[in-house]
C-alpha cells in the first residue's frame, strides 16, 4: 500500500464512516502492526478539525502472556480506567474508530479455550450501552496485516497473501470505484429501502431454513429494521461498519426456537470456533457444540443472563460485495456482511419502538455468528402463522 | 537480541528495578517498535505474580500528525482519562515501568519548536505528584530501537548501529556481568554511601564551575542527598532508574545564581536542544539561549510558576559505566547519569526533611539537563562561606 491509498482510505473512514466533526475527540482502537493506517487516520481526523486523537494500541501478544502466566482467577479483571475512558468518550460526545481484523491464531495455540474465554479484552462490557446511548459517532473497518493475510490465504506466499487481502478489502470498501462516497450513498439507499419495507410488514417472527439450520426468531410488535447508517442523539449520521451489507433488527429475546449451524468459522477472542451448532428453546441457548473451541463461546454465553439470548437478527442479500468473494475472513465485520447472522447478547435498543424497548436483550457481550448462505430460505411469519417468502437465493421477495 | 536476553533484561527490570509485588497491577509506558521487550516485561511481571499488565503504547508519529494538522490552541489539551489512569495507578499502589530512548528526530523536522513545546505528551503533569506521594514502585530504563541507534551512531551502518547501542545498553545495565543483581547491589551501596556523606556535611550551597558554567545552588537546611533506591509508603524498595549513577537532592528554588552551559544536547519533546545556555538570578531562569531549539525549553519553562526554578541538583562521579562510553545518547535517563545535572520544575519532596519541604519547588514539568564533565569542579559552601572541594576530576573529595 502506498501513502496515497492510506490517505484515501483514512478520508473515507473519517469522513463517511465516523463522520468526525469539528472539535471532537477521536478515539482509535488499533493494534501493533497497524501503525501506518492509524497515523493516516489521525492525520485525516486532525484535518477534519479533531481536537485530539487518542489511539489505543491493544497488544494481543501481551494478552497471550496474561493467559499463559497470569492468575486464572483474575482473567476477567479489567482496570477501572478502561471503562472510564469509554464512558468519558460517551459523555463528551466523541468519535470512535476501530481497526478490525483477525490476529494470528497461533498466538493462542496451546491455551485452554475456556481460559481464553475469561479474558474478553479489548471488548468492554460498557460497549453495548454506549452504542445504545447513541452518544458517539463510530466506525469499525478492517485493516489488513501480514498475520491476518496468512490466515485468510494460507496457500499463497506471504507477500501475495497480504497483497490479495488488501485488494479484497479495498474492493469491499468500494475504494476501487472512482467515487467511493457516491458508491456508498447508492448502496446505503438500497439497504435502507429493504429495511423500511421489512419494518412495514410487521412480521411476528422470521424463520430461517438452510443446511443444518431451522430457526424461528420472534420479533417484537415494535421491532424496526435498520441498515448502514446510525444517527447520534446530536444528529450526526455515521456508518458504524464499513463495509456494511446487512439489514438488522432487535428480536424478542424470549421467542427463539430451533437450531442453527454456522456457515462460517467464528473468530472469537483469538480462537477459531468452527463447525458451530447451537440449539435454542424458549429464547435461551440450550446447547453449544462445535468441531473446535466450543468452550470459548460457552464461556461467553455464560457471562451473564442475557448472554445466552439473541440481541440481533440480520439478513444479507446477494447484492453485497463480500459474499461473492467466497472468502472466509475470520473477521466478524466482514463475514457477518457476507451472510445472514444472529448475535448473542446485547441488543440495539434503538431498533425497537414503543414499550417493547424495555424487553430488548441486555448483556455485557455481543457475539455475531453467521448462519446464512445463498441457499438459505428466509420467511416472514405473520401473526396468523402464514409464511411469506422474504429471501430466496439471496434475492428479496418482499 | 535473542529471546533469552530479553527475558534476562525483563527479569532485572521487573525484579530489581520496579520490584513488582504479588497481586500488583503493572503499567508499562512503551511505544510502537518496542513490542518485543514490552511482551517480555509482561511475561516477567505475570510470572512475578502481577494481577494485570497494562501497556500504553504512545505513538510519536500520531503526535506528529497533531503538531502538523491539529489546532495550535488545543496542543496543550490532555484528555481527562490520561490523568485518571495515572491517579488510579497511584491510589491502587501499582507498579510502573517506562521504556525510554530517543525517537527519530526527523519526525519533528519542519515543525516549529514553540508549537512542539506546547504538547508535552506522553509526560503528564500529575507525574511529579505521584512520585512524591511514593505510592508506586517504578522503574524507567532504556529500550533501543533502530531509529534511536541511527541518532546515537550516525556513522555506522543501520544494523551495526542498532547492535552497538544494544551492547552499550546491556553494558550500562550491568547485564554483561554474571550476576547483574549483585553488581547493582554493590554499586547502590557506593552511591548511597556518597549520598549519606553529603547529607551529613549540611552544605548551605553547592557551586559548580566548568567550561561556560559557574552556578551556585542554594540548599535547604533539610536537603537530603539520595541515590539509586526509593521506597514506597508501603516499604517497597525499588530503583526508579536503571541504570543509575547519580546522587541528588532538592535545592532551595529561591537561591540559584549564575549561568550554565549544557555539556550534552537535550532531547526534549522530540526536538534536540543543543548548545544550551541558561542564566539564573534569585532562583529563577532569566534567559534561555541555545544553538538549536531554545524555544522548546522556553515553552516548557513558561508552563507554570515553578517551571523556571530548580527542582533537582544531581552529582555524578567518575566511577559509573555511562560517562566512560563518551557517547551522547539523547536520552535523559542515560545522559543525566553520565554527568552532573540540574532540573527545572518539580522537586522530590522526600529529599527534604522538616518544614522546608513546603518550600520545595512545584511544577507540572521536570526537565533535566546536563552541565557536568570530568573537568567540572564542585564545591560545597558552608554556612560561613567556606568552599569545600566535593568533586575533582570525577573523584569524591568528601
Amino acid at each position: 500500500m502506498n501513502a496515497a491509498t492510506f490517505e484515501r482510505l483514512a478520508d473515507l473512514i473519517v469522513g463517511v464512516g465516523a463522520n468526525v466533526q469539528e472539535g471532537q475527540i477521536v478515539a482509535i482502537s488499533t493494534a501493533p502492526g497497524k501503525e501506518e493506517l492509524t497515523r493516516a487516520l489521525a492525520g485525516a481526523a486532525y484535518r477534519a478539525g479533531a481536537k485530539f486523537v487518542d489511539p489505543w494500541y491493544f497488544d494481543y501478544s501481551v494478552k497471550r502472556e496474561r493467559l499463559l502466566h497470569g492468575k486464572p482467577d483474575e482473567l476477567g479483571f479489567v482496570p477501572d480506567w478502561y471503562s472510564h475512558r469509554l464512558c468519558e468518550l460517551s459523555r463528551l460526545r466523541c468519535a470512535r474508530i476501530s481497526l478490525t481484523g483477525a490476529t494470528d491464531p497461533e498466538l493462542f495455540a496451546g491455551i485452554e479455550p475456556e481460559l481464553a474465554g475469561r479474558d474478553q479484552l479489548p471488548w468492554l462490557k460498557e460497549g453495548g450501552q454506549v452504542v445504545n446511548d447513541r452518544t458517539t459517532n463510530w466506525c469499525g473497518f478492517p485493516c489488513p496485516t501480514p498475520e491476518w493475510a496468512r490466515l485468510v490465504h494460507p496457500d499463497l506466499p506471504a507477500d501475495e497473501a497480504h497483497e490479495r487481502l488488501w485488494e479484497q478489502i479495498l474492493h469491499v470498501l468500494r475504494l476501487d470505484t472512482e467515487d467511493p462516497r457516491a458508491a456508498w450513498e447508492r448502496r446505503v439507499e438500497e439497504l435502507v429501502n429493504s429495511a423500511t419495507t421489512l419494518t412495514e410488514r410487521r412480521f411476528d417472527a422470521i424463520r430461517l431454513r438452510g443446511e443444518g439450520t431451522d430457526l424461528t426468531v420472534g420479533l417484537f410488535r415494535g421491532s424496526r429494521w435498520l441498515a448502514a447508517q446510525f444517527e447520534t442523539v446530536d444528529g450526526i449520521v455515521h456508518m458504524p461498519n464499513l463495509p456494511t451489507e446487512e439489514v438488522f433488527t432487535t428480536p424478542d429475546p424470549e421467542r427463539t426456537e430451533g437450531h442453527v449451524t454456522s456457515t462460517k468459522p467464528l473468530f472469537l477472542g483469538g480462537s477459531i470456533v468452527s463447525g458451530l451448532r447451537v440449539e435454542f428453546a424458549g429464547g435461551r441457548v440450550t446447547k453449544i457444540d462445535a468441531d473446535e473451541n466450543a468452550e470459548v463461546l460457552r464461556a461467553y454465553a455464560a457471562r451473564d443472563d442475557g448472554a445466552s439470548r439473541l440481541g440481533e437478527l440480520a439478513l444479507v442479500d446477494g447484492k453485497g460485495r463480500i459474499g461473492p468473494l467466497d472468502t472466509v475472513f475470520y473477521d466478524t465485520l466482514l463475514d457477518e456482511n457476507a451472510a445472514s447472522h444472529i448475535a448473542l447478547g446485547s441488543a440495539y435498543t434503538f431498533a425497537v419502538e414503543g414499550d417493547d424497548v424495555e424487553r430488548a436483550n441486555r448483556s455485557g457481550i455481543h457475539v455475531d455468528f453467521m448462519i446464512g448462505s445463498p441457499a438459505m430460505e428466509v420467511d416472514g411469519m405473520t401473526p396468523d402463522g402464514e409464511a411469506v417468502p422474504v429471501l430466496r437465493g439471496g434475492v428479496w421477495q418482499v
